[in-house]
């Protein structure tokens, strides 16, 4: 029985340029959970019916050296303990290789970041989503994935994150930063000039997709961008790739949508991600 | 305990400028029913994941005065008998305030009209959906969703109805009405020039987009408009509010949706409704 | 607009015997989560189609004084501080009125447990359950459902906690308890005469039923009891119902039962509990 | 293309022993409708990997003479208007024929039985159901599925209605008849002996089985009785076929079930009840 | 009881123009199968709620000769046998009448195509798809649905495949053939042009749709085309309609689409076709 | 990553007593397919809120030596090609050591027989099923699913095949053996005596359990045993341990069944078999 990685990827840790790590945690999710299955039905979904080519690139995933690591065991406990588990993970890899997460909810990407930020003292984030995440605490919480945008803008500095395609929040987070490009990515262009000699990470809440093009997620946020919008965007970053360390990819939760197209389009993206990196 | 109104408003019903009501009815649906189901599935949504503040029209329904009844109760039993139970109630309320109306099927908007003809005799109709409606009668009932544009073409005048979007119906349904606009909202600017001194009430069937965006209905009619376009319809509207009196959102099915995300785009269509009437 | 009460309670909390409370939490469910949801899907669906009257015990809710406080505000963050949130709760509440309370996960118990141990020095507990829940700890949380009694266990003595139903567990969890009655519910009437002078809390955990009578849960297990069986056991309860100071019922999880049979199975069962205590 | 009779049979109307009719009617429902969607997903799965032959009771469909009508149409308006159309449709059936329904809701054996005394004056009617339906009207109609059998108790007197498995109610519906028996069938063999001279009807709510069996319908109710118990309970009907004029098998509503099991269940149940009469 | 047809098209074999057939095989599916279920959940849908006249064109189906065959009988079993069945079906047939066929599996066009080129020497054919389909083999068959397009080139010539909307291959089949239009049906005019003179077959696989209109299928592959640029597709045939002589429409697997939009999707593009023949 | 096994089973093949495979092949099902998904759902399952301890029969799986090979890989074309891949596998395999397979569909039994008879040249096979399986062919098939046991009784002869639980079939079928045992499993002490110094092999085709216990399978046949009346044949099985050579467990289809119940009992089945081995 062979192991099911993402599309079958098959290097070993030590060759690999790019690690494919999964976090299936969703324990802040107040309302509709469900992210913690995401790595599960992205990797098996992609061994059936799914190519490692991508004709719009011209590259194929089997050229490229990449291994997956699976899912990383962590805690359902205390979120502040599961982020130290997160961080922990990240600081054990070779942070010369570049890193692709999948979620789980995104409130992981405070656990990353946290790992990161030790390594790079000019990263700057680059957030696709459909909301601001910046409250100051949710429910309790202040690791909420509400709130993991604002507790990372804490880590870097507000002004070195930029976000795109929002198009929810109260009037108070909308005002609370300077880098918000609201309802599309067309401000990508400027962002990846602006952020040229840094080191970049992208942040990349499915969300920001319209609900009718990714039903499978939490909080579905109708008027958002279509998927020919978001590859568009994809390959823009392939232009500047030398400078991106790492992606993550949340905010699936493939149970609700019963067609798995949510899943299929995940996919996709993650594939394209992968292939701009390589 | 608290109530469940939609988006949280809260405001009594003396002091509301704006008063929602909810009619879960869809009795005359000979096939694919539910939409009695709507506005349950409304209000509880609305309470999780989404926002009252809204970053397009930098709007926030906490600063409008809004009064929402919950469910008016309703026999279930000959159609006709439903529609004067709705103009009963519509008649007793203060129609100085502004009518903000959750179905239901769309054969309620009848009884509806039948109570604001009483005080606007001036009142034009500006309709958005997929179907015309404009059966003289269906499976038995004039009262049927099918011929509801029919019933209400009796009183107010054909040419005081405006239908916009339509893109199924049968060939004398098209003939029937000079109003007619296919397809898309392009007219409504024109539309909306052309009723300028008028009162005028808004009836929306959400299955005027395409079933893509809003699975979630009765009879999906494919080939139809993107939640954008209906967005940027709604904020026209916007610019003209003093002339609307009201208006209903009709034949949300929710259960036909399992991803839920029809329900999450009829509420932000309705909070954006209820704005360009503040 | 009314308040949902389950099955439409309307007693104030000053002249009622019986309180009914809702956690609406499944933080620590590592699987398949959506406890959370149970509270709202009982209140809503008992309101359509269920009557107050049981033809069992010739009793009907609308004789005795019960109040509904619906759900209760909790935390979605650290386990031990949504336990002191519930406790707190509890320790406000007047607990000379008898204590109804919809879950959520089985974790809650603890939370309330700790409650009453401060009330009654003399409290047992009988568990109707499929799983022991007796791990030391569980996916690095001590409040984890599937350690909850454990948990429980520290605060009243192993010897005072009856568990029936029971049917899935390690072998170290079934030897580490006497009072561990396997599969069925037979032993009841034996245990009632045991704690026949005592205090008696009852902790019903809905999965103890077969999953074919009750699908709606996250970790089914099969060859459960009937309907049927668990009925029978609730009558019996009736007649020592002077000692039973209150009971929860936990992990329904309805979104896993399209039919939502299980929403259903569960009205019943806690209507007969509740006509148990009056 | 040939037309989709139950089980394929395919006797003409004139040389038919039984008569098989629909009536896909489910406009009282105000809850969870779509017992109109359940003689198309009858007759359609009956062709697919069902028998004709009953190993039970060693008979054959395909040794009898039954004509399947199909669904006839009806009005989705005033219920009244609806129980006319039925009425007038089994007049003009030779009801020598012995006479099999699929419904639809429960409402429409009112209908049935309104044609049905015209030519038998000492009727009797059993019917196997969960709940009594013996409101004196129901959400404004008096001819809701919740009221059937008190306005057919009013045609043929109540003294000639034996209700069986009965479990939910309310107190006063309990307390109208003195030919309720509770919970089970037990009772049927007395009830088939009480009546051993007189025309009998049967209709047959599919809501008595446990949900856990069926439950594709509008008001699952649990407890109920297995379908072993019900299948044993038509073998008896088998013996005094002689005297039962026809039944119906309504409130199966199959969307609601997406395993179909509850509509297989009704397949079988109908054929039983078909070799029953011949 | 009437025959199921779909839209209620009547016309007898001998008058018609147009033959529609439906082939309900999926046997060399894999992976997510289902497309048996096709032509029944088309013509099913078909009879409700949808409309025979066209407002794009003007048209209506009524006003056309068709004659709808119904599903033909095939054996599960042997692909190449079930091929044979099919060739041999259409060989029974008048190939004067135009030939409109609802799938089914994308492999059942081989079968069909074998039979076309008995008749036509200059057959050229128009697939829109989203994949190539041009594998060898796939899974040790040779008539794969994901080598069906390589067989047929085997039959016809390369040269006479003209690929629009591919999205998905290996990067050998995009390199083997010439005729491959990516991404989208712009080069359709071109295409149509380049054809002229010759017989021309369009099988049109709908999974070319981008699943957020088009859920319901075996294989989604993301960022495809828009409903509306199907249809302006189709309304280009529609202009040289003389040498169309079928078409077939496959890959619609309704169950995994639970609103039915997948399946409304595909019964307006049919009628759509259907109109560009007449 | 850790291969995911069956309930974590962990050792090699060389030392193994037990041998777990899975033949994820549907290929000749005709109506609702889907079987080639079990074993995926069955060992991803396993992995979640099972326990490899059984208290019934207080044994552990831990304490066995099974080896887990996963999914063999087998062609999706002719079934007679299928059936001689199955063959040959088992042949490759050292058939001193037990299997345990599990389907795909009852075909597969076929194949897996076919390589046992060139080792066993007593063996008798019990087949534990709702449906007969006896007819000479099904929709051009000679291995179909439905004709799976005569195939098999032409290999080892009528006589040495034992069927228990049968309720559904032709009546050709019913009297063309003479070891039918129907309805229920009682005979089952009988037979075990009967085939006491042969060599045994099981064949579960688990749609003989009522569909209220397993929904999800392909043909749901109601009026099945209970859940405890399969586990209590198990345990009788456990007696005789040292004549089985091996067992398959076929036709759960888990996407049938949206709660999972019917994969979480089919583990639980699963489990039980292999500790009746051990």
């Amino acid at each position: 029985m062979h192991n099911k990685t993402f599309l079958g990827v098959d290097t070993i840790y030590e060759k690999a340029d790019i690690i494919i790590n999964s976090i299936p945690y969703d324990g802040t999710a107040s309302y509709k959970s469900g992210s913690k299955f995401a790595p599960d039905s992205i990797r098996e979904h992609s061994l059936i019916g799914y190519e490692t080519y991508s004709p719009k690139v011209d590259k194929d995933l089997d050229n490229l050296n990449i291994c997956d690591l699976g899912n990383m065991e962590i805690s359902y406990t205390d979120p502040g303990i599961v982020m130290d588990e997160i961080t922990d993970f990240y600081n054990s890899l070779d942070l010369n290789k570049k890193i692709a997460t999948i979620g789980g909810e995104h409130s992981i990407t405070y656990g990353i970041i946290k790992s990161l930020i030790q390594k790079y003292d000019d990263l700057v984030i680059i957030q696709i989503d459909a909301h601001t995440d910046l409250r100051e605490e949710y429910l309790g919480s202040r690791y909420s994935h509400a709130s993991v945008m604002k507790r990372i803008s804490e880590l870097i500095g507000m002004e070195n994150l930029y976000q795109l395609g929002i198009r929810s929040g109260t009037k108070e987070e909308f005002n609370s930063s300077k880098n918000i490009y609201k309802y599309d990515l067309e401000a990508l262009d400027t962002v990846l000039k602006m952020c040229k000699n840094k080191h970049v990470y992208l942040t990349l809440d499915l969300d920001v997709l319209d609900p009718g093009y990714f039903p499978g997620t939490g909080t579905p946020e109708s008027d958002g961008i279509t998927s020919k919008e978001l590859f568009d965007a994809i390959y823009k970053l392939n232009k500047i790739n030398n400078n991106i360390v790492g992606f993550d990819m949340v905010e699936l939760a493939p149970h609700y949508d019963p067609s798995y197209i949510s899943t299929g389009l995940a996919i996709k993206v993650f594939r394209e991600l992968l292939l701009s990196l390589g």
